[in-house]
Order: C-alpha cells, then sequence, then structure tokens
C-alpha cells in the first residue's frame, strides 16, 4: 500500500464544490471547507439535491458516519 | 490536511442558534451550549420541529450519533 | 472547544427528573442516579411514557447507545 | 462525576432476579449471575417474555450490544 | 464486579451442545468447539433451526456480532 | 479460555471451498485465499449463491461486517 | 495465519476496474486508485450501475463502511 490516503484527494477540492451521498438516499453539494478521517465534513453554501430542487441548508456540518460517497469537482 | 477541524466552526456557534438534521427524520433548533468531537451536544431552548409545528424541550443533550448535520447561524 | 463537556449539565440533574427520548420512539422519565460519559444511566421511579399512558420500571439501568437525547429538569 | 457508575446497581442485583429488555421487541427475565462493563450478562432460569406467555431458557449469556435496559428487582 | 466474566460460563459448555440466537430472527445450535470474548464461536455438527426443521450446516464460524444469546447445554 | 481462537480453523480452509452467509440474506461459495480476525476474506471463483441459481463473481474481498458466518469443508 | 492480508490483492488492482458492491443494494464500478485498511477507496471514471443502466459519477472517495464487497480485474 502506498502512503497516499484515499482522502487525499479532498485535499485538492478544498474550497471547491463537492457532491455527496448520504446514507438515506439523501445527497447535498457545497463548497467543500474542511474534512477529517472519519469523512467529518464541513460545507459552505450547502444545498440537499431531491427530488423537488434544492433546498439551501448554509453552512454544514456533517457527521462523518452517514457519508456513502463523496464526489470533488472534475479536473 | 490542516490542522483545523470540521467542528471548528462550532467554536463560533456556541451560544447561538444552531439547526441540527438526526436520523430518523428529527429536525431540532436550539441554542448551542456545548459540544465534543463525538458531536454530543448541549442545547438550550431546543425544540423539535416537526410537520405540525415545533415542540417545546427546554434543555437537551444531544447523544452526537445520532446527529446527520448540524448548521450554525448564517456569518 | 471549552474543557467542559456536554454531559456535565447531567451533573446538576442528580436526583432530579429527566425525560429520555430512546430510539425505536420509546420515551422515558425517571430519577437520574447515575450516569457515565457513554450516556448509560441509572433512573429511579423510572417510567416508560407511551399512548395510553405511563407504565412503572421501578429502578432500570438504560445502555446509553439506545439514547438520543436526555432534558435535565427546567432550572 | 462521581467515581460510582451506572452499572454498580447491578451488584448489588446478583443472584436476584431481573427483567431486561433486548432490541427487537423482546424482552426477558432471569436470575442475574454475572455482567460486565459492556453489559454482558449470564443469567439462569431464564425466560423470554412473549405475548403468549413465558418460555423457558434455562441459562443465557446474553450480548449486552442487545440490551436497552435492566431492572434490578425492587428493593 | 468479581474477577469472573460473563463468557466464563461458555468454558463449561465446550464440546457440549449449545443453542444459539442470531439477530434476524435465526436460531442454530451445535457443538461448541471454541469462542473468544466477542463471542465469535466455532460451531461442529451446526445445525439452523427454522420453521422447517433443522438445515444441517456442518462446521461454521459465527461472527459475534450477530448474535443475542447462547444457552449452554442444562448442568 | 484456551490460546486457540474461532477463527483458527480457517487456517486449514485455506484454498479449499467455503460456504459464507452475509447480512442481507446473501450466500457465498469460493476457495478461501487469505482472511483477517475482522473475517475480511479474499475469496477465489466466488459465486453468490440465489434462488435463481448461481452467479460467477471471480476474485472478490469481502468486507468481515457483513459476515454471518462461515462454513469451512467437510473434514 | 500468513502475514499477507485479504486487502492485498488490491494492491494489484490499482489504477485497474474495480466492481464494488455497496450496502442498500448499489453497485458501483471505477478505476481503483487508492485505498485503506478501512475500505476508503478512491476510485476515477466511476459509475453507478443500476437497473437503467450506468451512472457516471467521475471520482469519488467510498467510504469503507458501506463496502460490502470488491471484486479486482480477472487476472
Amino acid at each position: 500500500m502506498s502512503t497516499s490516503k484515499p482522502m487525499d484527494i479532498l485535499n485538492q477540492a478544498r474550497e471547491k464544490g463537492v457532491l455527496i451521498r448520504l446514507r438515506g438516499n439523501r445527497r447535498m453539494r457545497g463548497i467543500l471547507k474542511n474534512y477529517d478521517i472519519h469523512l467529518n465534513l464541513t460545507l459552505e453554501n450547502a444545498e440537499e439535491i431531491g427530488e423537488g430542487g434544492a433546498v439551501k441548508l448554509g453552512d454544514v456540518i456533517v457527521r462523518g458516519d452517514n457519508v456513502i460517497m463523496i464526489s470533488p469537482p472534475p479536473k
């Protein structure tokens, strides 16, 4: 195993838009401000994306154990 | 990874109103008094927000592993 | 983060009535005798509060990982 | 926090009848023989209590993470 | 708390038949060959007990976190 | 407790066919290549066994916390 | 137990296509870029595979505790 870690790509995603899938079929997007090894996240200008459109959440802290996957912005 | 942590923004949210989403489709709001790294929270003047309006809970301790996300107040 | 912890307010709630919400939509109340950092609790004169009224449980130990939130008595 | 722990009252319940609620709406009773800090329990003359009465289980070891609450016998 | 542990009675159950309840309403029986503190178990001549009778499984390793309770044979 | 562990019988099952039950009513079989104490497994020529027959999966790594039980081949 | 670990075969799967099954009946495929011992994964050109075809996800980080199994490419 190399010494780089799966979460290293989040480092390049800071201050950029990310898409997040949470348990319970929730999807969110926002500007990634901060993260830790548990995938606890801080997002700015976050929105929950549902069937009826996006709901603005502002700044949020997401507890990492609800996260299924995170997509950084395309390179 | 920087040395700041996702939960650091909760430090500025102390004594201010926060909105909390819990597992099981529960939403709460209240004045954030205290928190720890597990997102255990103490809230003052807490209310549960449901379809039929808000139910007053007074002071509460929320066990962190029920938390999905926390929104600090707008800056 | 200050050195006080969310659970510190439980220390003032000892020997007083608390209201507890458990996973699975259960609610209980009782006199808080003891607690630990996992929110394992000992209650005296505990009652389960359901739709049909309260069921007396006497003394109980509640395993902390079932706890969603605890309300100490109003100050 | 005092140095006594929520589980200390189980020490006085040894060799006495206890009532246990488990996840999945199960209830049991039996003579408490032993326990540990995870609430792993050994019961003697255990019975599962269901709608149709009690089913004898004899001696059982209960894995603690299934336990919701334990009621020691009335003082 | 005494220094004996709830699982100590499994030591006398080695090489004897035990009955096991698993999460998801499964029941098994078999000869207990080995166990550890997580209640990981090795059984010989194991059978799953369902509504339509017993299904032979032979030797099995059961991962402990699926275990609800274990009944050693009557003394 | 002896110093042998429940998983020791997996050591004799290496390079042999094993049957695995996973949470969510899944069953698999394959040649056991490797395992660790969490019951993370590597299987070769793995197949998922469903109602409509077996689906070939080739080599797979199974994350241990999905495992309910493992049956080594008959002795 | 040998010193090789179940996840070692992921090392040969780097930069190659892998198929992943997640909890909640989700399936994904993508180029494995990175992984750690929790099975946190980084995938490139990831796609979610559903009944109606594949949905492009681009780069993703998958939190390991959602993973059921991973299939490296055939040798």
